[in-house]
């Protein structure tokens, strides 16, 4: 059992998690919230405030101003506030620098993005075995329990995939995570997320595992449209992502590729940043001699993606599609859920996307706090019971459904016994 | 009789200028040629002396380095270099302070394009008295030769708007400039100069003179298609442009309309730099705490205007459709000049569109030279006679022809008492 949580981002992500964690505080206890801006931090506050969301409105939440990269930093929050679970919601740089923070202090580690390197994109995979999996073996030998990868897309989806493997199969041939937003924000472009990280998805090779192997394309290269649940059809486009450098070393699957909506309007705009050299991480120097990163003045004239959120509307469709063979006959499902931007910003004033990250975090701790995930060991979410998790974040607004040719989409959740509080 | 020349501006209208002035040495003098990069200067001579250019092989040719905003600096260099004649070809900032440099020293000045302030875009017409005709009277009261405007478009545009008006008609109801570039530099996407300059053209309100007012448009808002010489047909954009604020002036014609051609993807990349917001001149602030014109860095990540000259195929066609009435009847005239961007590189290494801004300009330089041109006031190209400018042009590599509805295609040139040297 472990209390106390340390929020590492203050963004959109940020303050869902903020928002939900305020609303277990009797289970989580004490909240902290640390960004390289306070003023984003006091926000996110007040923004809890507002809502009534703290479940004991006599806890503590609090503001801290952190440079997440400075290990000794986070260290020492995470001493002076008592906290035993840190949520690390910073941006894809500061990963490592906070984990190391938890293998020394003892608290439980979570984030929901791969680590990057600011310099380098999309490196040979498996991209976890880059970074975080070289802790595997410090994170058992010391009990730290880490868990990588747990948002929405990588986090849910794979334990979607879990799930798919062992209630629906005997054999699976092939996962098609579909990540479809139909929502839009009135704006002539923005990214859903930091546009820095996001488009740094998008710039180089789009690996995918196929037949067993690593595959590379190019981004936009290959595409798929389905008819999917609530959002109808939509095209979506092989691209690179993280829970594919997971999910292919812990599952026994040949084909697993990810696949991500784009409206015309985006690649039209994506081709034209990238091709002029706009999107490049690598800076440039100008007449007057200043060295600037082309994608860091891209994010900078971009609307503030947690500012979306008031103007959102319509809905998100993520899920699995998964083939194999079940009692000797072929079977396909479709393991997914459905959010909507509007309902998100009336609970916890942020869009959907930033919505389908946080929770699934929140769900997460709250499993550690319990200690049903509270491993002692670093996993990807793929390999902790998905039950739980899926069963409270059924509970907490992101409700699982199953589709499946011939019957009507129906609610996945399964017996458990379970403690009051989650 | 003024001699030895001052080219300020190593860019590729700047080695056209250099080029085309080696070539005139013996009238010309001593040519000079500054830049804030002497590299840029060096690199320019280099490739005169590698064309065998200067028709007196033991003339002065030199480089310098030169910050032209800095009036001081600009005076003591025409002194040193005993410059009688100033070709202003750097950016369009610093037309003040080396205009000023001019009337300090009697220098004659010359430029292609007018001042901008580089905070400002698209002031109040007509912009030419915003800034150069301040300077009328000092230049009138010293006998100071300053001759605006004398590129292409503007300039050859503003003597074929004073020739159609002299010679074809007895009342001109409009005359439309048309600017077309039928290459291809092979690039995704480039500017044919300074895209810092180019753009500014594109990203305010498009002033026309219409009905003998001022009119406002939206780029891209009005467009016309015409079957054009050698180019065929054409598209082209309402586009605000110099000439237009000092020929709504100096002739009596009550419609004035410029009008650029555009291809679809020009428009397109265009209008996704803009509405993001990477065209603005305005400084942004990133996350690290840099102040950043976006418009700076789209020109440093954008390829150099001067690269594309050795692949840049086609032609262009610019011209003045002209309408009105002679003798009591409707007449409708096209004079224009079609220029090769292949014939130009193989002549002076630049591609066509600075061939036909820079060669006018030595144009104008030799007048200045030769007398006729030596007027002792500040003037605009349509103030003085054209003649001796179409014959020269002739001569220099853009000649002039005329278009009318039911006779062939026909170079315009008059008898005129001429220099040999010329």
């Amino acid at each position: 059992m472990k209390k106390n949580v340390l929020i590492i981002g203050a963004g959109g992500v940020g303050q869902v998690a903020a928002h939900k964690c305020a609303q277990h505080n009797r289970l989580l206890g004490d909240i902290h919230i640390a960004s390289r801006s306070i003023k984003k931090c006091l926000a996110v506050i007040d923004s809890v405030h507002e809502k009534g969301a703290l479940q004991n409105p006599k806890g503590v939440l609090k503001a801290h101003q952190l440079d997440a990269m400075d290990t000794a930093a986070v260290k020492r929050l995470i001493e002076q506030t008592g906290s035993q679970i840190v949520i690390n919601l910073g941006h894809a740089f500061v990963n490592m620098s906070v984990l190391q923070a938890c293998i020394e202090t003892g608290a439980a580690y979570l984030d929901t993005a791969i680590h990057e390197d600011a310099d380098k994109i999309c490196e040979t995979p498996p991209w976890y075995a880059n970074h975080e999996w070289k802790r595997k073996a410090i994170c058992a030998e010391k009990g730290i329990t880490a868990i990588l990868g747990c948002g929405f897309d990588p986090g849910v989806v794979n334990a979607y995939a879990a799930l798919a493997v062992n209630e629906y199969f005997d054999s699976v041939d092939s996962i098609d995570i579909i990540d479809i937003n139909a929502g839009s924000h009135g704006k002539y472009f923005a990214t859903n997320f930091n546009p820095e990280i996001n488009f740094r998805e998008f710039t180089g090779q789009v690996w995918s595992w196929q037949n067993g192997c690593w595959q590379s394309n190019k981004m936009f290269e290959v595409k798929r449209t389905d008819d999917l649940p609530v959002v109808g059809q939509q095209t979506a486009y092989l691209t690179g992502h993280d829970e594919l450098h997971s999910l292919s070393q812990n599952l026994n699957v040949p084909n697993i590729r990810f696949w991500m909506g784009f409206g015309e309007h985006y690649i039209n705009v994506f081709n034209v940043l990238r091709n002029i050299g706009l999107l490049s991480e690598k800076p440039v120097t100008l007449d007057n001699g200043q060295q600037v990163v082309p994608l860091q003045l891209v994010k900078a004239v971009l609307p503030d993606p947690a500012s979306l959120a008031p103007g959102y509307i319509g809905k998100t469709c993520i899920g699995n599609l998964v083939k194999g063979t079940k009692d000797g006959q072929p079977r396909e499902v479709f393991v997914y859920n459905v959010a909507d931007h509007v309902e998100a910003f009336a609970e916890v004033g942020s869009q959907g996307i930033s919505y389908t990250a946080g929770v699934p975090a929140v769900a997460a701790a709250i499993l550690i706090a319990q200690g049903q995930w509270d491993v002692k060991k670093m996993a990807n979410v793929e390999e902790l019971p998905y039950q739980p998790f899926i069963n409270l974040m059924n509970r907490m607004g992101l409700p699982t459904h199953l589709r499946e040719a011939g019957q009507e989409d129906s609610l996945i959740s399964f017996d458990l016994e379970e403690t009051s509080e989650a």
